[in-house]
C-alpha cells in the first residue's frame, strides 16, 4: 500500500517514524468496516480513539495498574492536553494494526506518550498524547501517584533495555 | 470553567491561542451527551471528528465548493496527513462551541487549516489539520484544482481583511 | 435512491412508515462524510446516535425542558431500555435528513418515542427508543417529574392536533 | 449490578433473554472509557457498533468466510434493514462483555442474527440484526452465495448441537 503522497512524505522526512523499541508494550487492533470511510480507509479520528484504548491496555497490562480502578476508584483523571499524529500510510478493512506505546516524557503531573501504528514492521502512523494527571473531584492537576510513577519508570527502563 | 492545569498551561504559554480573525468562517456545535465521557467532558477524539465536519461546512458554505460533490462526483480525496490539537479548557454537555477555520498554508497539493474552538470569546482548543488533495481513483496526490485554489485565496484574503 | 430490496421491503409492508404528523418536532441533520461507511451509505449505529441527539433537541427545543440541566442539575437519567429501527432507504453524504419525534407512549416512569428519518417527504428510516426515567444517584426508576410530564402531554396534543 | 428498573424489567418478562447455546460463536469485548457516557454506562449506540464487529468476527472466525474479502473482493454488501436491542443490565468501564451470535433465520437473500451480550452467565442485552445480502455495484438484493449459505447451515447445526 503506497503512501498518501510520495513526494511530500518520504520515510526519510520522518526520522522519528521508526518502529518503536522491541521492548515496548504493543497491542493489535483489527481494522474493521466501521473504522473506514467512504474512501475505504480508516477515518483519522478513529486512530485517536484507538490511541486511548491502547493507553488503557498499557496501564492495565503494561504497567499492571488497572485502568478502570484508577479512574473509578482512585478518581484519577487523565485528560489529554495535546494530541497529534502523522498519518503516513493508510490502513484498510482487514488489516491488523499493531499499536506500540513509548513513554517519551515523565513529568511531575504530566506525561507524554508516543504511539506508533505498525504493520509488518512499517510505521503507518506515529502520534503522541500529552496527558495531565488530575483529580476527578476538582479537575486540578495532581502529582503522578508514587506507585504509578514507579511502574512507569520500570516500563521506561524495560522498553529501552 | 477552569483550565486543566493552571500551572502548566497558562494562556501566555500559547501565544497562538487567540481567537481567529473576525472574518473567518465559523460554525456552532452543541456539545451533546454523546460527546462526553465518564468524567463529564468531551472525549478528545470527538473534537477531531468535529474538525472534519467543520471543514466540510467550510468547503460548502465558506468556499461555495460543495463538499459532497467534490468527493463523490469530482473524486477528489482529502486525506489528513497530520492532525494536532491543544486542548486548553474542557467543554461539557450543554455548552455551544464555535469552531473557526483559518487557512494557514496553501501549497501545491496540500493545505494546512487551523481550527479553533471558541466559547464566549475564549479559545478552548486550537488544532490544525494538514490535508493532501488526492485522486480517489489511485490515491496519488494531485494539484489543488484551479477553482478550489481561487476560492481558497479569496477566503484567505477575506479572513484577514 | 432505491430501497435496499424492493421485493422484501415495500412501503405497504410498513404501514407505520408514513411521515409523522406535521405538528411533530423535527430537526435537520446533514449526512456527513464521517457518517458513511466504505459502501458510501450511513453506518447504521450512527442513526441511533442521531436519535439520541434528536431526543436532546426535542427536550430542549420541543418541550422547553433544558436537557443538559435535566441530566446535570436535576440528576435525572434517561437510559434506553429498548431501541429499534427499520432502515428502509439508505442515505449518503450530502443528503439532509429530517428527524421527527412522536411520543408514542407515556408511562409512569418510561416513555416510548418514535423517531422517523424523512427526506423529501419519504420515510427513509423509522425507529423507536424506550426510555426509563431514573435517578442518576442510584439508577433506580423514578416517576417522570410533573413538569416534564405536563410538557410531554402538551407536546402530544400539539403533535396530533 | 442491578437492572435499570426491577419492576418493569424482570428476567422472566424476557423469556428469550437466556444465554445462547454453548455451541454459538462468542467474542469478548472490554468495556472501555470511550464506550461510556457521563452517567458512567455504555452509550447504547456503541452496542450496535459492537454488534457489527461481532458479525465481522463471526464471518471470519465462526464461518471461515473472510469478511474483508467478502466485502472488498466479492463486492457483497450486508446492509442492515432492521436492528433492535433490549438493554437489560448496564455495563461499565472495566467490565468484559461476551457477545454471542445465533443465526435465527436464514432466508434467500436475508438473514436474522440474534446477538446477546453476556457477563458471568447473565444476559445483559439481547438484540438482533436483519441483514440483506446485496451487490455493492448496484445495491440490489442478491441470493446468499452457495458457499456462504453452506457455512451458515453448518454453523446453525453446530450451534444448537
Amino acid at each position: 500500500m503506497h503512501e498518501y503522497s510520495e513526494r511530500t512524505r518520504r520515510p526519510d522526512d520522518h526520522p522519528g517514524h521508526r518502529p518503536l523499541p522491541a521492548g515496548c508494550f504493543r497491542v493489535q487492533r483489527p481494522i474493521r468496516f466501521s473504522h473506514c470511510d467512504p474512501a475505504g480507509i480508516v477515518y483519522f479520528p478513529v486512530y485517536f480513539d484507538m490511541f486511548n484504548g491502547a493507553v488503557e491496555d498499557w496501564f492495565t497490562q503494561g504497567l499492571d495498574i488497572d485502568y478502570a480502578t484508577m479512574i473509578l476508584q482512585r478518581r484519577l483523571g487523565l485528560p489529554i492536553v495535546h494530541a497529534e499524529c502523522d498519518f503516513v500510510i493508510p490502513s484498510r478493512m482487514g488489516d491488523t494494526l499493531t499499536l506500540g506505546v513509548l513513554l517519551e516524557r515523565l513529568g511531575r503531573s504530566s506525561l507524554k506518550l508516543r504511539i506508533n501504528g505498525e504493520h509488518e514492521g512499517q510505521v503507518r502512523l506515529s502520534g503522541s498524547l500529552t496527558v495531565v494527571t488530575t483529580s476527578l473531584d476538582d479537575f486540578a492537576a495532581v502529582p503522578i501517584p508514587d506507585d504509578i510513577r514507579a511502574a512507569m519508570k520500570r516500563y521506561q527502563a524495560g522498553c529501552e533495555g
